[in-house]
């Protein structure tokens, strides 16, 4: 057996997943550097509690669902979707629009990440990766633009969201850039499409389910959950 | 196009959704009582409120998800496990195993149905299809037991969660046929194998499903749906 | 227990499943012409053979998992995105601009349909509920919109579609109208929103599922599923 | 933000994944060893082709639907069932059953590994983590045993699963320790519970799952994945 024509016993012996991750990924073995921002991406993105809508689906269908694990885990998936873990999809496909169009069309960074704020302000959406309820600059950011930067591996996808936070902050508010856009901006610069802004989550996050998923068939009974509700329909007729 | 030699634009003309249900499942198209039955069922199973695990993780899922109806009914369907929704296919292959006892040992049903009701507590199981919560007898077994005497299709399914009530009654307590065990009966009369206990249900609930989850799109918020919890964990360290 | 105020038995009794579909998305029961066509609707959707992307994924799942029925179904339904079974959805949200545009600003359905047909050309994309590969005119659509037309239900949606078929015709290539537009401008017409347009296709689906799951149960063997490929990366180290 | 008191960016910036893997799960950080074994388990499962039924499913759910990577990846995972993915948990959950023949009933390994065997094969079962079709010994096993060997790690999972191995070869035929039994073995030397020999199968197998969908995305059409099959129903009723 091998991935990318590396044999997997010496790469059970030698490797870590994160390498195998970005292997799979990308077709080559990361440099060390690259490999321990994989691992911190991952790492950022396992669990955030059980208040998560991809924690809580996962928790509802074993509730239902005693015997299949995989359906429990397959359901919390599912709950990534547009609104919760779909930044990193939406900010990675703004970073390629972006740097695009200084490749392409000689814009200055500045003057990429105006034309991107307006086109997506005028249409009404906010801007993914940027701005937080709860921080005002999210550490997790700052540990993975330092990583980059100490290995010199930090390039346009870094440059261009630290140039949209800039033209918000001057334009709209101060929007400090979030672990969503951080991971967005290092992804782009270690070569991955948009795609992968929403699987690396996925890949992270399975394990934060599969934790709780243990937790919930060992320590809560079957059906303990209920969604809160109102009926305000019609009454019954007589 | 045809199903089983049906020509689909015919069926849509002149045969109802439970009719071609039949024909998939069957190869032949119904009787009219035997397609209401099968409308019976399918009524039976389509909704029972926000509450219920399936219903649960639907709009656990859609809260987070909010582009991809399919992964919400996906979700909700996942839940209908052991624990929920499940009974009507264990109930089937319980009959099954009894029915057989009575044809290929000739116990008589009511011989066959102590020796189920043995096997399984002292496997420490409930019975599945009898007992239930809020009913003291459920209406809807009455309406289906009521369907397929009229029509005289009650065979030795119905017989046999009879005998399996009475038995339970005189040596555990009083727990009468609830929905699942009914609809389980029914399909044994009909010919159906176990499967389609868990399947016809899921057919039903997925119009539920359905109509639950428009109303979370139009009337709810993304991310609304919080699991209750308290950390029990270790503190933070320092 | 009431769906919209109705009692379950009354409606096990004396209702169609059609009927319920109708009453819990839309709060009422339906008329018998469109009852009628629900159930159509829903027939042409149960089923397009193995060969479908959902039941193709439905059997996959089914190859490696023989325990869990709902995580197949699930997996079936998971499949039915924008390029299988999303030509509804999209076709009902194209209507619903289309009327908006004549009712709001007072357009021609012509007019309307000219607007529309050059905006999807413009941005690239086809018209969905237009065209087919197999057949000129779909003989599903002359079905659906005979009941419409005989019930004296068709209105705006029908409309629409018809003034979208006729400058199809002048400007692009004739394109007649599929059963995925027919269905569309029913709906519309009906008076359901655009997530209906792939919600009642997944409706009646999971009964073709459900019927080609027992078949892969019963009659194949586990993990006979390949997909077959060409291995094109590169060869194993020394 | 804390993973069982850790601070989540001490974490991204020191540990690996694998550790915060070990970490959610167990509640307290790996030494070194316990944290290169699981680094080994999630390269093991990472990936096997095209070809394995999780990696099918999710391609098949990806040419229907190519706006929805969560969908795919969901319906890859819920192809994990018992025919696929399944040895890990249920021979698990065998180990712990002689584990504690021993521990409870002073038996000897033998004793118990002789119980469990006849037990299984009276039941008609094979003995899920031995055997293999390919391969008369797994290179896989051997990495993970020396591992655990080295790191003076294996204990009573191990052991009872040679024993289980030489059982069999005196009893049956040879059936060397396949991957699945050996991971097995280790995670109960780790102190894991059942369960977690098909969620760590999972953890790893969706990293490949993403890498093939990023694949399928990019090189592949849309609706391009057909199963093949004969149709032996009823001819067309004219």
């Amino acid at each position: 057996m091998w991935y990318h024509g590396h044999d997997v016993t010496a790469l059970m012996k030698d490797a870590t997943f994160a390498d195998v991750v970005f292997l799979l990924h990308r077709g080559r073995m990361p440099v060390e550097a690259e490999r321990r921002v994989i691992d911190a991406i991952l790492i950022a993105s396992a669990d955030h509690g059980p208040g998560s809508p991809s924690a809580a689906a996962m928790r509802t269908v074993a509730s239902g669902n005693r015997a299949a694990p995989e359906a429990a885990i397959a359901a919390g998936i599912l709950a990534i979707g547009d609104a919760h873990g779909g930044a990193g999809l939406a900010c990675l496909a703004l970073i390629t629009r972006g740097v695009d169009l200084v490749k392409q069309q000689g814009l200055s960074m500045d003057a990429a990440a105006q034309r991107i704020v307006k086109e997506e302000t005028s249409a009404g959406s906010r801007l993914p990766g940027l701005g937080h309820r709860a921080h005002t600059t999210d550490p997790r950011t700052a540990v993975l633009f330092g990583m980059m930067a100490d290995a010199k591996l930090a390039g346009a996808g870094v440059e261009f969201v630290r140039a949209l936070e800039a033209v918000a902050a001057r334009t709209i508010k101060p929007l400090p850039i979030n672990v969503d856009g951080a991971i967005a901006a290092v992804l782009y610069d270690l070569g991955f499409p948009p795609a992968m802004g929403k699987l690396i989550f996925i890949i992270g996050r399975v394990s934060g389910l599969s934790a709780q998923l243990i937790e919930e068939y060992t320590r809560e009974r079957p059906m303990r959950i209920k969604i809160p509700y109102v009926y305000d329909g019609p009454k019954p007729r007589t």
